[in-house]
């Protein structure tokens, strides 16, 4: 069923010579399937087939685009196992972290379905004529959310589901009435290949335009900057590393026409643990947070990184707890190789800086190509000193930060640069910490949270899954949950316009029966 | 009362010994009043303030902040005539349009004043929580739109008040809750320190922090390429050139941290007159686009610089109209000298092209420093061949294309650049041209309009005045309506934050009683 081809549109196609190969992350194996690179003249083809096919997608009703989207969801459960063995081969994760993550993922495709019809998310705005107004009449102006054209996602290590190929990129762009070509990772080209199969499948099945899907692979970056910098792409997005996206959003502002690069890139998630809580419950939350730090293998953007404490007898035994914790825990296969001597080489080097004490690691029996999960410890002094220690280490890893009092946690607290999340862990009687470093994270981040660990990123309508950079480029918008379709569209204002010609959205009817703003107040009754 | 001096926060400051002139633009005879120019020093104090402020601001009720917006309505009202004749004086402009344009301005701000008080425009979207989910609970999530920072606004050119000090930019940024720091144009220096002044006096009486507003003069690029890189300017506004705007652009995109600008820098606003639009009504349209051309000196950001029709004997009958009723306008005083000589520059350069014909121009005496209304037309073909007819000329000048046939006028449209508006100008049998055209056109603009000219920008709710690249750098925001508020503000998550500490907008009571959705249902029922 794999063949390594890229599909572009409808079509599969494999005319470069230069293949890559899959690998098994146990154990490095390659794997059978020869993966065709991507050659220029196959990209060029996927863009123009997405710029065409746009002409026709973006007219479709939210109806046929709910049907393809829940179409997409059961072609996804149609590939059965195939899809979970291979994506558990080319990723490492476990059998159970994988048909969670494709549960995700269909969910994911789902609610974006039910949003589309239920149509409230265009943001409908009606002010009718006012031809008696004084000075001037007012005349008919209508608005809604349009799609912005082709959109590129490059999909991501760390989730070979729910983040790639028919994640939340994908889904939200697709839902919004765009294109969508997809930059596939070298770390899990078959699973990308499947999924790409069920999406073609259930775009043919109904009856969606050729282009309104396509997949390139590819090796190193060529392929991802010509798509970028294609003059008809519109949009892009992207999860992963602080250096793959910076470049990406780079060079999509060099371009004649300057676009916009959504990309996740990283975040230490700082977690607060006041003195009440870790008096209170200071052992049950060392076992908490060493959950959430080897969840995945610690390759989750909101994997706390960074556990801030005042210094106190009890956040010592804190510290101890957190060590025993983490000495217990399996050794973790990374999902490439580039993750694991990346994590090995940042904690070696965390460790060497002087006054970085080692607190625990892992001393379960290492196996080839794995790591430990490992905690250390330093002063807020100086970790306030060393700007290296607010580094992203990405794996299960986290540096619990002892700060000499109140102000010294506000200084870190200041200190810290965007993240996705940040969250405060409190007890009775924290009150006098609470209130300003609620204030002072607010600014901060994307997602603040009170008493839970950040990993576990809820898909809903609340969900605000982005921050400040650098965790994003962009903090206005979030890549999960339902906002994140307010990533591929743009506003246009209808003046005057026909009946006829006018969106369903916008007609006086309300066909669509959806929540409009009318004259300024929330309404479904038609004009 | 007007001193020259930079306002930074409620100080008075004039450090620089380097000072400049404001001019008479009929005269161009200098203004007494030395403005003297920032220092960095002065720029950095700006910014820290603004910083400061900012941890207050962000914090103020709806209530408060709608109330700073009305005194500051009632503040510039109160500059009586000092102010008009000043803006008068330093833009060229008639009373009647400083008078309508200090309308519009006070209008604005009282109607984001209300917007404030409605308070729907955060966004809040709760989802409580659900602890017997399966198979996980859901957590309490609720998310609201938060103001970003210190904002810092170029001032227009072409609005000496409507798009300035107190314009649409500074109103909608100090509604979201962000600090202002105006960079004053140098064309109405003196326009932007009474304005200033009657910010500043409405800050005062209504309690707000220091900082919250500052204004600062300029020659150059010095000062306002200080603010775009300043650390903790969060977001940048400018109306304005081409150059200008994007120069700022990627200056912004070159930070550490990037942030936005969002720069509306020009558009050709093409006008689609459609055969029997030309039949039934040609010599109206003709009069009504001559009006829309030489409005304000044809300094309107929706000017139409570009009329599109079919080569038919009535199309010439419209041209000769046109070219009449453009003979008679009177010449006109442009807002500056730069302005003035790039808009003759540009008008003689068009008309040196071959295939450019002249129609017709103002014929009326020539008065010091004012330009010419002029138009002219070239075939749909040479329109094609020749990319510099696309480019914006500033001020009085349209160019009419007569295209051969449909598909001509199809493949004029279709090479569009992005454009703040197109217009449809259609009679009773043109069916057959506007389908395409209208979506064609769609995919290219902020707002399409039927049968009426661009300019004239409702303020409203259902106003985009935006488009794709390169009429702004964001084709997803408006600069005006209220919709312009989104451009400052950015989504936050709380998840299970104890009940005191909430925003009012997500309190389980909904103490502000404004529209939210909870669980995907818009509604202003408590939880």
């Amino acid at each position: 069923m794999i063949n390594g081809s890229n599909k572009i549109g409808y079509q599969e196609s494999s005319e470069s010579t230069q293949v890559t190969y899959a690998f098994e992350a146990t154990t490095l194996k390659t794997l059978p399937e020869a993966f065709h690179t991507a050659t220029t003249k196959e990209v060029n083809t996927a863009v123009e087939k997405a710029k065409l096919a746009f002409g026709v997608y973006r007219k479709t009703s939210p109806r046929q685009r709910a049907h393809f989207l829940r179409l997409i969801a059961d072609e996804i459960e149609a590939l059965g196992s195939e899809l979970i063995q291979r994506a558990m081969a080319e990723s490492g994760l476990p059998e159970g972290r994988v048909t969670g993550e494709r549960g995700r993922t269909t969910g994911q495709l789902r609610l974006f379905a039910d949003l589309v019809e239920e149509g409230s998310w265009v943001d409908a705005v009606i002010d009718p004529a006012m031809p008696d107004r004084k000075p001037l009449p007012r005349l008919d102006i209508r608005r809604m959310l349009v799609p912005v054209g082709p959109v590129v996602v490059f999909t991501a290590s760390n989730f070979p589901l729910a983040f790639s190929t028919a994640g939340g990129d994908t889904a939200s762009a697709l839902a919004a009435g765009n294109p969508v070509i997809i930059k596939a990772h070298e770390s899990h080209l078959g699973t990308n290949e499947l999924v790409a199969t069920a999406i073609l499948r259930a775009a043919e099945k109904s009856g969606m335009p050729d282009g309104v899907f396509s997949s390139l692979n590819s090796m190193g970056y060529e392929v991802g900057s010509q798509l970028v910098m294609h003059d008809d792409v519109a949009s892009v997005a992207f999860t992963g590393s602080y250096r793959g996206g910076k470049a990406l959003f780079d060079l999509a502002q060099k371009r004649k026409n300057p676009i916009p690069v959504f990309a996740e890139m990283g975040s230490i998630n700082p977690v607060f643990v006041l003195p009440q809580a870790v008096q209170e419950r200071g052992v049950a939350l060392a076992q908490e947070l060493a959950g959430s730090i080897t969840l995945g293998v610690g390759q989750f953007c909101t994997n706390p990184g960074l556990i801030i404490a005042i210094d106190t007898p009890e956040a010592r035994q804190f510290c101890e707890a957190l060590a025993k914790a983490i000495e217990t825990t399996q050794y973790g296969i990374m999902l490439n190789e580039g993750i694991r001597t990346n994590f090995e080489q940042k904690v070696r080097h965390l460790s060497s800086i002087d006054p970085v004490t080692l607190l625990g690691a892992s001393l379960n029996e290492q196996l080839p190509h794995t790591v430990r999960a490992t905690v250390a410890t330093v002063s807020g002094s100086d970790f306030l000193e060393h700007p290296h220690l607010r580094e992203e280490v990405f794996g299960p890893f986290s540096l619990v930060v002892l700060c000499a009092d109140r102000l010294e946690m506000e200084a870190v607290a200041t200190d810290l640069e965007g993240q996705l999340t940040a969250t405060l862990m409190t007890g009775d009687d924290d009150d006098l910490y609470v209130g300003k470093l609620f204030d002072l994270l607010t600014q901060k981040v994307g997602r603040i949270l009170f008493d839970g660990v950040p990993t576990g990123v809820e898909v809903g309508h609340a969900m605000h899954h982005g921050g400040p950079f650098p965790a994003t480029t962009d903090s206005r918008f979030t890549s999960v949950g339902t906002k994140a379709i307010l990533r591929f569209v743009r506003p246009v204002a209808y003046q005057r316009v026909p009946a006829a010609l006018l969106p369903d959205a916008l007609k006086d009817e309300n066909p669509l029966g959806i929540w409009r703003k009318v004259n300024g107040i929330f309404t479904k009754d038609p004009l």
